[in-house]
């Protein structure tokens, strides 16, 4: 992704009582979004947490998705009509609540 | 960059008393990072938080920065070596904690 396009992620806290559904998750909601938001959204990324800082750390989060758009307008442009279906479709995948955040590619 | 590749995150905590100083992590830490660790890295990324959730919502991050290797034992034997250097210029760009997080890139 290229230097000043949009990153928009949602973080999803680990924790012993945190579930999250990554077949469902990459198989299913990362699909709908893409298919909602259409052109809009030039690459989607998806990691899994694995481990902390040091081996015996665990990590802060269970899973990462990100989407990358051109620009703040894209995102909210295209988002904004389908933000209800998008946070609806949550649940179905975990019951933590996602760290969400906007941010700007550097490099 | 491909599933299953292993993504080493830094995730440096916004707040009022944070500082973080993008121009030198961009042009002095990470350079020094890649060459450190050379041919393990397989890619770096970075990007800026620019907010929350919500428009009025700050980010929880006000920087993120990621390295990609092809497994775990990659990183660990070009990182390990180079841990201590690494890890003492960290004050030289922010006087906050950064969380650190090991993930499995999935897409």
């Amino acid at each position: 992704m290229k230097k000043g396009m949009i990153k928009v992620s949602g973080f999803y806290p680990n924790g012993d009582n945190n579930t999250f559904d990554m077949d469902y998750y990459l198989n299913k909601h990362i699909p709908m979004v893409a298919g909602l938001l259409g052109d809009a959204v030039k690459g989607a990324t998806v990691e899994k947490g694995l481990v902390g800082g040091t081996p015996d750390a665990p990590a802060a989060y269970s899973a990462i998705g990100n989407l990358y758009f051109d620009s703040i307008e894209a995102f909210e442009k295209s988002f904004g009509a389908n933000a209800d279906a998008i946070m609806a479709d949550v649940p179905n995948f975990t019951n933590s609540e996602p760290v969400l955040q906007i941010s700007e590619v550097m490099i």
